[in-house]
Order: structure tokens, then sequence, then C-alpha cells
């Protein structure tokens, strides 16, 4: 069995509003694009590509935002964003709102993250619909490589099928563990869950319940490939030949638990 | 930066109690184990070599296992061995028994596997206490890879400090996503924990709170690289050297949330 590995891509640049983020990630990353490679991009630079910001002076905090801002030390404003993208909050305590978004992810500040760059106060928002962003992304990454093969010898292997997959990544805290991890929040040609259960391993004894998340570990192994000084939010991994399909597949929402399922309720 | 890898090592072999782990480590992972890598080991078999395993046949159980049996459809032996590796019962729905283990891990069925290898029903237990378990292996590749590196130069670079890092490794269930992803429950010599909160990137712009979990990233990218129909207890993660350290450090128990701050609660 071969090795799995992580590359963070160095050279993206600054990502702004509009931007061919297949195209960014085909020039800055070269040759680590290799066929049925996965490539992981934190979720911030899809969301800016995709205009998903708001600038907190646009922003009108509401009643109840404003009563939660206070009682937690939050801004008003930052508060309004999260209750905007949150179906349903779900613990607000210690300073942390705790949210269900309209994606049905459950998470810290619906996934909303303000920022300061520049002294403009933006809130960067999770993509409107993660798991399309994923293969939007994946579609443009096939045209690009598919012409460049076209037009020489050299990208040919990049050509060939299945494409690259993609993950959009976020990184979530733990109930009930200290510190965070990254997760697949948006995927494209990858399979998010590897299904042993019931299966029997190679002596023929029955294998505990294994249903693993490989699209959160993928996610996870990609952040410890990044450089948390830099500015790398894309990662190529390889050697997971074996979850990246030709379709697109279910994408990342096969990750979310049914609400009636969840033991966190 | 330099890319981050995982290989996962073949022909360990059944682990009996007793068994010298690291000498079966040092023996089937050859030229793998680099100065300041990270050694990834599934805790069955650090539970097999210490003998943390109980035959069902030997469990009576008690009245509350027989009640949570009947009421879950689970055996009562099993229930009973889960009941005596927990600290406290959090939920008892749906099949699933998720309790606070004496050591402070919140997970299904307090890390018990029970399995019916050669029609034995066996429960294998968590390790007593994982980070200790972490630390004596570690302790002994110490002593056997500067052993090798005396006898001959091939080893040399192996006795170079620090030794690799040792991560015990378990797949624990998430509350509210589907599937399961591998977590370090035992450490020894590896940062569990890289604290950004507060500092600043490259372009001085404050990063938003982020408190990663590297070693739970790690198991999970340990996990990544077996195949899951093969015994692979044992993988090599090449690339972490940045929090690989001289010292054992805190260990797994710096990635438990203290009860009055567990969210699940």
């Amino acid at each position: 069995v071969g090795a799995i590995s992580a590359q963070a891509i160095a050279g993206l640049g600054e990502v702004r509003a509009g931007a061919d983020l297949a195209e960014l990630i085909v020039e800055a990353a070269g040759g680590e694009l290799a066929p049925a490679s996965v490539v992981a991009i934190a979720h911030t630079v899809v969301s800016k590509a995709e205009g998903a910001v708001v600038e907190l002076e646009q922003v009108e905090p509401g009643e109840r935002a404003r009563a939660l801002a206070g009682a937690h030390g939050k801004d008003p404003r930052a508060v309004q964003v999260v209750l905007e993208q949150s179906a349903e909050v779900l613990r607000a305590e210690r300073g942390v709102l705790i949210s269900r978004t309209h994606h049905g992810l459950v998470c810290a500040n619906a996934g909303v993250d303000v920022s300061n760059a520049g002294g403009a106060g933006l809130a960067v928002l999770l993509p409107r619909d993660p798991d399309a962003s994923a293969r939007a992304i994946r579609t443009r990454l096939r045209e690009i490589l598919r012409a460049a093969a076209a037009a020489g010898p050299v990208a040919a292997p990049l050509a060939s099928s299945p494409p690259p997959a993609v993950l959009i990544t976020d990184t979530f805290g733990r109930a009930w563990r200290n510190g965070q991890t990254d997760v697949a929040i948006g995927i494209a040609g990858m399979q998010p869950l590897d299904d042993w259960r019931g299966r029997r391993d190679a002596d023929g004894t029955e294998l505990v319940a294994t249903w693993l998340a490989v699209a959160d570990a993928a996610a996870g192994a990609a952040d410890l490939a990044r450089r948390k000084d830099s500015r790398e939010p894309v990662v190529v991994l390889r050697g997971l030949e074996g979850f990246v399909t030709d379709e697109d597949g279910p994408g990342a929402a096969a990750l979310l638990r049914p609400p009636d399922e969840d033991l966190f309720r």
C-alpha cells in the first residue's frame, strides 16, 4: 500500500470576489496536481471568490443580536450576521454561539469568521452551497486540465479521468475535546464515508463498527500540512485514489447527521 | 515547507499479552522510522500487549447492565464491561452507550471493542493509562534505536534526539456528524495542540481563534493510510518534526475538555 501525502501550495495570493479559483490553483500547484489527487481548499478563499463577505458597518443588529452580544461580550453586528446564517441557535454560553447553519452544519458562530484586515470589519460567511462550490471548482479544474493537455504533451496525464477531487474545508471545535480540527464542508469527487460496518477483515473476523469519515480525516491531514503564519489555503493530497470517484458523488451533505439522530441535542 | 506523509507498516503480526511493541515496530518499520517521525499505533494492539482484554464468559452482568442490555439489544456481559470502564454514562439511546471513561474520554461504549475472533467473545478495553503506555513505548523505542546505532552505522541517524513520537489512537464518533475519525488517546513526544489564538499571520492580520488539535489530525491522517481489510495497526508519519519534542510532554490528557466546559452536557 502506498503512502498518503499532503503538500501545501504556496503562492495563491489574495483571492478577490469573482476570482477563478481553479485557474489560480492550477497555476500555483504546478506538478502537484496528479490525476485522482485531492485538492483541499480552506473555505475562506471560496467564500471570498464567491463574494460571501459582509462589511460589518453595513449590518444593522436586531434586538436578539443586541441582547446576545451584550450577554456574551460580542460585537452585535457580528452576532446579527451569525443569526442570519443560523437555522437554529443550539447553545449560547461562555462567549460561544453554537448553531445549526442553513446547510445543516453544527458549528461555532455559524461558521462566520470576523476579521479586521486592513481596519475594515469583515465577516466571511460560509459559501452558500459548499457542495455546489466544490462541484463548480472541479468542473473548471477538469476543463483547464483538458485544455492544457490538448495544447501540449506536458500536462497530458492530468486530462485522464477522474480529475482531482475537491474538498472545501473549515475548522470546527468538538464538544468534549480541546482544540479544533478541519472537516469537509463541501466535496466533489471524493467518497465522504468509507463503510466497513459488517464487513470482515483479512482473517474473516468481523470488524467492529467502523464507518470512517474519510473526507474529514483528509481535511485534517491537509490542515497539518499548512503553515499557519502564511497564506496556504490550498493543499494537495496524494495516495487517496481509492476514494476519488469520476462522479462528483453525494458531497459533504452525507456527513451531516440528521437532527433527529444528533446525540448533542 | 515540506509535505507530510503517512505510511502504514505491514507485517506486525498478531500481538499477544506481554509483547514488546517497540521491538515489533522497529523490526516491521525498518527504514520508515526517521528521527522525529511520529509512530501512530491503534490502541487495540497496545491493549492486547498490556493484557487489557476481558473474556466475556468470565463476566457476570449486574442488574444495571442487564437492564441496559435489554433496553438496547446488547450483550449484558459486554454492557457490564462498558459500565466498569465508565466513570459516568452520558447517553444511552439508539443502541449506543456514550460514557465518560475513567481517563476522561467521552466515547461510545467506553472505548470497549467486542470481537468474536476465533469464536471466543473478547472485550478489548482501552489501555489503563494510554499516556503512560505511549511514554513506555517511546522510552523503549529510544533504547532499541540507540543500541542499534551503537552496533553499527546503518541506524545511526535514529539515535539522534528527539526519538520518534508515539501516538496511541482510537476511532471515535462525533455527536453531530456521520462517521468516525481517529483521535489521539495517548501521546508521548508530540505537542497535542498548536495554539494560534491571538497570534498574527504573515500580513499582521489577526488570526481567527485557532487552537488546533494537531495530534488528533495526525491520528486521522494515520488512519487514512491503513488498509482496512488488513492488520496495519502501526502508521509512521513524516513531516511533523515541528510538533515533535524531546520531552514526552503533557500527553493526550491535554486534549480532554474539562467536564464543566463540555458543551455536550
